[in-house]
């Protein structure tokens, strides 16, 4: 019997069962041990039903627990990327045998059910995809699938949210105080926040402490506040904005806002494409105070031990000049993956006659009018500052010492358009389902399709690259050739997206040094290893950061941080992310070596769906929903 | 012939036109001089074609100036609301005879087009409603038809955007400064707003300036920025947020959140459906900050003069104690239209021995634990007032003088669930969709159709509404017994959405005397006109604000008061709405006898409407687009 597909949006797996040529023979027990379908039999049918046909017979496996049979609805080389929802973890099992171990471990107290496609399939070449919900025994997910031949080639399934802890948003969303609610000594909504703000770290221990309270600090705090996790955050700074606000002044954004918008919180209908660091701050306050969120500011971490005796941190801070101990269950660090500025030491600095400055404390070009400038550097911080020299009337030269990925802005809004754009939510895109596709590509198949679009790029502004590199630029791909995010990933430095400072190194308004490293700095210049020297002014030093000092192990101690390993990279084995592979980045986002120890970190683009991820573990924890962790992976790259 | 409708959206005209029976006679020279036709032919087709051939047929009519015929499109009983479209003005035509004028007068300059459906159509009872855009000489509009039997019912044309000055939003949205965009002395965005900031009213007049930055002096300030009017907003209060954080602590919005949002920037996901006045003060303090507004605060306006021979206004204000002479050239009051706190003069007041407070000082019942409270009014503030004085253990009477609407909270949501509910969005509404519904219904349709509602509620909490008045409570329908939001628009007065105080006057917890004067205040007491005397430690007068003293009349000249004559209500006759019928609110958001003053007023459900009905008058008269207004309405009910 050839197999016939009801039209229906939901097809029964018997249906698909009863096929006859190609069968695949099953293990006894599995049901209809006679045969498999044939897959290639399926897409002549359309792909809502293929989807369909695929959810239901994935889940008839599942729920009888036919594991192999299961495994045989992927792909020889297929990926599955599970957050949380099976693993309590991120994890991505590459190929049958690491989904076979995966299904194994993790389904007898997952019980998943429910699959169901939540939207039309798209068929792009011979892969189909589609959406899909589906609920496990304490919560509900969603999904990504890819078909191809009719076999699954990627999976993701994510927990959504935890049945009887559902964030209170939307339908869910507070009526407000008062609503039918006299009762004598009611507080009034201003009294409780303001009692709530006084209490909390005080007479009142919060549940999760969060170190840090920048864009990923207020996401997380946001997601926390509407599970209802007594959550305190601290800063260091005076408002939490100030780390935006306090960098130089001709500083924008990246990547465009129409994916960068913080959870529960859209971006106003005229908000710029790329806002300007002062918009991005005053958004940071606007959202602090909206998210109600209680913030320490002006709040130094010092020292964090866990005690293992209570279960629990003691974390010392000093508060505006006043030392306080807080004990926290739960301890997250959103204090990004880099550290200090890292200025390489060169010889001869300390003899030099002008000013050294680091890019991280450069806020304004106006001072240097007239003077020659020197920009060690030729990632973002390095082109964005030389360009704003040069409109301030300095004499600027970049140094680049080595090769950086570049990429003109209209080329990456290219890559934005179709998950994160206006024309893509006039196309129904919804950012929710933006981030699920963007969260659904393993990193194998990121690194590859993101090689593609890179050539793309490459060959569409060949004219600009064959320019710059005229100029005596040293561009790279990267080493996976996929150019910029997948490098973003691995070491989060190395490249630069153009907003003119490269047409102003074409043409050479800013002059540029490459190839060359540096001898030593002189008294009034910079020695290349060439034998030149450039006369400078000033020296600025658009070097990095130092990923090996980041705040959380100056306040840690020694013995936690050799646990925990190494932050963000996914093992790649490239330069900045030294193997093994591990398909997820090391520990942000996810449980670490040591208990109640967490880590948040990544950009605007991470921050919406990975705070949600992040606020689930933590509320899972709060309220005892066993979360058997699959695979906390081994330590890596201790330094 | 019989009417043969092709499947497609878009009708020709010609097909609808070859009709036989009933056919109506057209005067010569109309097209197809045979015949108009049969319109209950039309009906037995699909509604989507039916509005389609309509609007075909109309603009086949408006385009070759045959308006006899296109008034023959519209029902006897009909209304064609427009707002600037055709009109300059916010006008509805009530009957052909109207409609005909308002065509005579008007088609020529508007040279109206491109009139085409922009969604499916829905059909409720016999009436088939759709939405369409079209455009005009001068700009794009949307619009809203109604068709009885094939005939135009209700038709409403507003216009949306003027051709070359579109609002930067959405896929206009800036892309932020920067972007290929370096050249020598270029400011940074900090830099240009700062600049901006200090310029504006001291070196650079803004174009527009508009008194008040409550809501909806912040909507129109947005709504002018993104039309790129040069505008400075003045508040005499500390933050603009303070008209709200002021009032008393327990107050919280009326209309649910999902109504209620400001232009361009929704509420977050987790915001209350009803939010306390603190939450929309942080609101309104963030809309600010987001929306760039140009806000000189603690400022005061003294006097305002129009200078006729250079056609602007002369406004003396004081900022901080110092004195400033602004030369706007239009002038926007945007302070409400209520006046001063209206406090009665009860006989013999001075000899009270207790407290006085009128219910907009009040600010929180704390104070008043274990004293005898007289609260006179039973409107919104009178009963929240009360009820926050039970729950702080105060012994509270409240006396009604008048009959008040009362509607229960859940009830109103209920109406307001089809147009602004998440479930509305879940189905596919938009803000833009329900705003443009809701402003599609002329006032005596509106009238008629509330007075339906209000019925309905009233049968469904026939329990509630007997119990409160068995209690003694005066309820009343409002004098067109259509309820609460057609007497807002009257007076703004005599309603409460309850809340749960009128479950305590139902249970005695708040204790009621009604169908009572007040004869006079005595030392320790009120006493009523029956004769009783009410103890009383604190009387709190909840008995509104006087219409006749809006603030504009005390800076504005008395002849521009004369010439203007009353604002808000639109002479329905009633109480507080004077005629003669209007039809329309009176001098709100719309021209006045005054060349170059507006006035802004409404709650949050018409900041983001008519903010920009009003923001695109200004933004024509700056631009010099002709806005002929038909029929600015004669001078009613001088005070």
């Amino acid at each position: 019997m050839s197999a016939s597909l009801a039209q229906t949006d939901r097809v029964a797996a018997d249906e698909l069962l009863v096929t006859e040529p190609g069968r695949v023979a099953l293990p006894p027990g599995e049901p209809h041990d006679d045969a498999l379908p044939v897959w290639n039999d399926w897409v002549c049918h359309s792909p809502d039903h293929v989807v369909a046909a695929w959810l239901s017979r994935f889940e008839q496996l599942l729920s009888t627990g036919h594991i192999e049979a299961a495994v045989e609805l992927f792909l020889p080389d297929s990926f599955w990327r599970d957050i949380l929802a099976f693993t309590w973890n991120l994890h991505t099992a590459e190929g049958q045998d690491a989904i076979r171990d995966m299904l194994r471990t993790c389904l007898g107290s997952v019980k998943p059910k429910a699959w169901q496609a939540n939207g039309p399939s798209r068929e792009v070449e011979d892969i189909i995809e589609a959406t899909f919900d589906f609920e496990t025994e304490v919560g509900r997910g969603t999904g990504v699938l890819r078909l191809k031949d009719g076999r699954c080639w990627t999976l993701l399934t994510t927990l959504v949210e935890l049945k009887g802890h559902e964030e209170a948003i939307r339908h869910r969303r507070p009526i407000g105080l008062a609503a039918d609610a006299y009762r004598p000594g009611r507080e009034s909504w201003g009294e409780r926040r303001k009692r709530h703000a006084e209490e909390i770290g005080v007479t009142r221990q919060p549940y999760c402490l969060v170190v840090g309270a920048g864009l990923w600090g207020l996401a997380l705090g946001a997601r926390l506040k509407q599970l209802n996790v007594s959550t305190l955050l601290i800063d260091r700074l005076e408002r939490p904005s100030d780390v935006w606000r306090n960098r130089y002044d001709t500083l924008v954004t990246n990547s465009p806002s129409a994916a960068d918008h913080l959870p529960y919180m859209p971006y106003p209908d005229n908000w710029p494409a790329f806002p300007s660091k002062d918009q991005i701050a005053n958004w940071l306050d606007c959202y602090a105070s909206i998210m109600e969120l209680d913030i320490w500011c002006k709040t130094d971490c010092r020292r964090a031990v866990f005690d293992e005796a209570r279960d629990e941190w003691i974390v010392d801070v000093v508060r505006d000049g006043q030392a306080v101990t807080l004990r926290p269950k739960q301890l997250v660090f959103a204090t990004g993956f880099f550290g200090p500025p890292h200025v390489p030491e060169f010889p001869g600095a300390a003899n030099f006659a002008g000013e050294q400055i680091h890019s991280a404390s450069f806020q304004t070009a106006h001072a240097y009018r007239g003077r020659q400038c020197v920009v060690i550097g030729a990632d973002v911080s390095g082109h964005d500052i030389a360009a704003a020299l040069w409109e301030a009337g300095a004499d600027v030269t970049v140094v680049q010492r080595s090769p950086v990925i570049i990429v003109p802005r209209e080329s990456l809004l290219g890559l934005f358009q179709e998950l994160f754009s206006d024309t893509a939510v006039d196309r129904g895109m919804t950012p929710e389902k933006a981030d699920l596709l963007l969260a659904s590509l393993p990193f194998r198949v990121l690194s590859r399709q993101h090689a593609k679009m890179f050539a793309e790029i490459k060959q569409r502004d060949s004219e600009f690259y064959r320019k710059l590199e005229e100029s005596g630029f040293q561009l790279t791909d990267g080493e996976d050739h996929a150019g910029l995010l997948p490098q973003l990933y691995r070491r989060g430095a190395g490249y630069y997206v153009d907003v003119g400072a490269s047409k102003l190194i074409i043409n050479g308004s800013i002059k540029l040094r490459s190839r060359v490293g540096i001898e030593c700095i002189t008294e009034h210049g910079v020695l290349l290893s060439d034998g030149t020297e450039l006369p400078a002014d000033v020296i600025i030093y658009a070097t990095g950061y130092d990923r090996s000092k980041i705040p959380a192990w100056k306040i840690l101690p020694d013995e936690v941080r050799h646990a925990v390993g190494k932050l963000w990279g996914y093992g790649s084995g490239f330069r900045g992310d030294p193997g093994p592979w591990e398909g997820e980045l090391r520990n942000v986002w996810k449980p670490t070596q040591q208990r109640g120890l967490w880590f948040g970190a990544g950009g605007f683009l991470h921050s919406r769906f990975y705070s949600r991820v992040l606020a689930l573990q933590i509320k899972a924890r709060e309220v005892g929903i066993p979360t058997q962790v699959y695979r906390i992976p081994e330590t890596h790259c201790r330094d």
